[in-house]
C-alpha cells in the first residue's frame, strides 16, 4: 500500500537536497568548525555558507542569526532570555491564547515572577487587536505571537500587531514564532517591527534537531546555553553541522518556490474541500481558508471523533492528525480550537491535513473518497448502536 | 596528500553504522515520533530502540535517560536545573578547576545567587581530595566533575569523590560530565554515587547536535527546555531522530570495543611517545600516562609555540590541536593547564593528539618523524633570528 503523508505540519521527510547537504557534513566535512586545521576550516566554511544562505532568505545580517537545536529552543530562548535581561521583575508578558506550548509553557513558568496575560483570539484564531491595544502599556516587556498557527494555518496580522506595539509599548520585545510560516510565506521583519524570530529545519524538509533564532542587533536577550562560546557567545555547544547544512538547503528550496508551492497547496486544499463540502457529510472548515496558510487545512466532521476517522484513514495508508503532534499523546481537547470558541462536536471531529510539495491532486481525490466512505460507515455503525 | 586526523577529542568523523542509522531516520522512518499514525510509530520505535540501547550501555532504566542537543546542553541542564530546584538561595556549588566551560560558565552565572567554589587540582589535573573534603558541608547542593578531561585525558577519581560526597554532603547532587569518557571507559554510576551524567554523540562517531542526560530517578532537577512535553516532559522539542539513532549505533560500537580500542590507543600513544621522548627534542608529557585515558595524549615541546608546530603538521596533512576546539579561537593560555600549575613554556608548547579506531601505528611513525623534523627546523630558525 502506498503511503499518503498529509502530516507535514508535524514533520517532513528530509528532501533530497537536504539529505545530500547533511551527508556531506557527516562524512566529508566532518571537522569541528572551531578547529583551526583544514578539517575544521572545511566545516567552518559550510557553517558560514549556511548562515549566509539563511540570512539572505530572511534578509537580515549574518551576525543576527543563531543556530539552535529546534524551534522550541528558539522560543524558550526568546521568552526566558528577554525575561532574564530585565532589571526589574513584575513586568508584563503577553502571548496569544493560541500559541505553541514552547512559548506558552515558559510563559506559564515565568508567571512566578512576571504578570503573564493572554491575548484573546477571534473565531478564526486571529488575535483580537482591540483587546491587544488595551493590554499594551509601559509595563509590557515581551509580546510573543505565531506567524502561522500550527493547528489551523491561521496567519496572524503581524503588521498591525507590530504597529500597535510600536505605538503603545515601544519598549516591548516583539518575538515571532515563525516555525510554521518560514518557507511557506514571506518574512518582513522590518514591516512587523519584530525583535526576534524562531524557525525550525524539520518543518520544511530539513533534519529534526535544528532551529534558528534571529535576534535584532541591539535587542536585549540573555543567552540560553552557556559554554564554549559558539555562535559568537550566544549559543554554546558544537554546531549541529548536518542539521544546519540541511536547513540551509531545504530552506532555499522552500523559499525559492513559495509562489509555486502556495499555488499547489491552494489547489490541493480546494480539491479536497470541493469534494468534502458535500452536504451529506456535514463537514466544517475549521481553517478559515481566506485567513490561513494553504499548507494547513483543518476540517471537522462533527459527530465523528477524529481518532476514529484517523484510524480509517491510516488503514488506507493516509496519515493526518487531529492537531499538533506533541499534543497527540495527551488527553483533552485542543487548547487552540477551544480558544477559538468552537463547538465541542466540531473540536472533537477536527482533522488537520498538512501538505508538502510531494502531495498531488490525485492523492486528494483518493483521500476525499476514503473520508467520504469512512464517515458514512462510521455514522451508520453509530446509529445502529443507539 | 592523505589526511591524518588526530583531533578526535574535538569531534569525530561519523562512523558507517551511525551514518546508516541517521540516513534511515531521515528518509525511511521520517515521521514525528509523537504522531499516532504508522509513519510516527516507525519513528517512535526507532526512538525507543535507541533509548533502550543507550540505557543498556549505561546500565540504567530507560526512563532515566533524556536526549538533548549536545553535551553542553546536558551540563547546562544539570547545573541550572539543580540550582532552580532549590527552595533557598545562597547554597554552595562546587566544580573542579579544570571543568569544560559548559559547566564552569553556567556556574559563573549562578554566582549571582549561589556561592560557587572551585575544587583545586594537582599537577596531573586530578581533583585534590583533601581540599574537596574541606569544601564539602551541609550547604553544598551540587558537585560537578568531569570523568575524563578534554585537554589531557586525566581520569578523575570518581569513586573516591562519590564516597566523600556521600559521607560529607549526602544532600548534594553529584553530576558527572562524561562527554570524553563515555565509550572510552566503563561507567559505574552506582559505585560513583552519581546523580546525573552528560554525554555527546559526536565524540564517539555519532552526529554533532545530539547529547544525552542521565538523571537518577528521585534526583531533583528542573527541566531546561519547555514546550510540547517530549522526553516525558523533561526536554521538549521534536526529537533529533537522525542524531539519536546515530548516537545509539555509534555508542554500541564504541562501548562493545572498549578493551580493543583502549589497547589500540595505548599502543598508538606509546609508539608516538617512544619516538618523541628522544632527549634532543626535550618533549614533555603533559598527560600523565598512568592517570589518563589513552585516547588523549597531550605532549609539549617547550620553546616551540604550539600554533607554529601545528602549522607544520597541517602542511603535512596532520590535524591535531593545542587544546579544546572551543578555546581555539580565543587568546590566552589554557585554563586547564594553568590550573595544573605547569610552566608557561610547557603550556605554550602543548599539543593534544586524540585518537579514534581509524588511527594506525604507521601514522604514528610518520607523525613523529614530521614532528621531529619540524621542531628541529623551528628551533634552528629561532636561533638564527636571535
Amino acid at each position: 500500500m502506498k503511503e499518503i503523508y498529509l502530516d507535514n505540519a508535524a514533520t517532513t521527510r528530509v528532501s533530497q537536497a537536504a539529505l545530500q547537504a547533511a551527508t556531506n557534513a557527516m562524512v566529508e566535512s566532518y571537522g569541528n568548525p572551531s578547529s583551526l586545521h583544514a578539517a575544521g576550516a572545511r566545516a567552518a566554511k559550510l557553517l558560514k555558507e549556511a548562515r549566509r544562505t539563511l540570512a539572505g532568505l530572511l534578509a537580515v545580517p549574518e551576525k543576527e542569526l543563531y543556530f539552535t537545536s529546534c524551534g522550541s529552543e528558539s522560543n524558550n530562548t526568546a521568552v526566558f532570555g528577554v525575561a532574564a535581561s530585565q532589571a526589574r521583575l513584575g513586568k508584563k508578558i503577553l502571548i496569544s491564547a493560541v500559541e505553541h506550548p514552547s512559548l506558552s509553557e515558559p510563559a506559564k513558568l515565568l508567571a512566578e515572577k512576571f504578570l503573564v496575560e493572554k491575548i484573546p483570539v477571534d473565531s478564526r484564531g486571529a488575535v483580537n487587536l482591540v483587546a491587544l491595544e488595551q493590554l499594551l502599556d509601559d509595563d509590557v516587556i515581551f509580546v510573543g505571537l505565531q506567524y502561522v498557527n500550527n493547528e489551523t494555518g491561521l496567519i496572524q496580522p503581524l503588521t498591525q500587531v507590530g504597529e500597535l506595539i510600536k505605538n503603545q509599548a515601544p519598549q516591548a520585545h516583539f518575538h515571532i514564532d515563525g516555525v510554521q510560516g518560514f518557507g511557506k510565506l514571506p518574512v518582513e521583519f522590518k514591516k512587523w517591527h519584530a525583535d526576534s524570530f524562531a524557525a525550525s529545519a524539520h518543518k520544511l524538509g530539513g533534519l529534526k534537531g535544528c532551529g534558528l533564532f534571529w535576534l535584532r542587533e541591539g535587542a536585549r536577550c540573555r543567552p540560553f546555553i552557556y559554554g564554549g562560546g559558539q555562535e559568537r557567545g550566544f549559543r554554546s555547544g558544537t554546531e549541529n553541522m548536518a542539521g544546519i547544512c540541511s536547513f540551509a538547503a531545504a530552506a532555499s528550496e522552500a523559499c525559492n518556490k513559495i509562489e509555486q508551492n502556495t499555488a499547489l497547496y491552494q489547489s490541493l486544499r480546494e480539491r479536497l474541500w470541493h469534494i468534502l463540502a458535500n452536504k451529506e457529510l456535514g463537514a466544517v472548515a475549521v481553517s478559515n481558508f481566506t485567513a490561513c496558510s494553504p499548507h494547513i487545512a483543518n476540517i471537522s466532521f462533527p459527530g465523528v471523533r477524529s481518532e476514529v476517522l484517523l484510524h480509517y484513514l491510516e488503514a488506507n495508508g493516509i496519515y493526518a492528525s487531529s492537531g499538533s503532534a506533541c499534543h497527540s499523546n495527551k488527553s483533552g481537547a485542543s487548547p487552540v480550537l477551544m480558544a477559538m470558541g468552537l463547538d465541542k462536536a466540531v473540536i472533537d471531529g477536527a482533522i488537520r491535513f498538512s501538505f508538502s510539495p510531494e502531495n498531488t491532486l490525485e492523492q486528494m481525490d483518493f483521500v476525499a473518497e476514503v473520508i467520504f466512505n469512512s464517515v458514512v460507515e462510521i455514522r451508520s455503525l453509530m446509529s445502529r448502536k443507539h
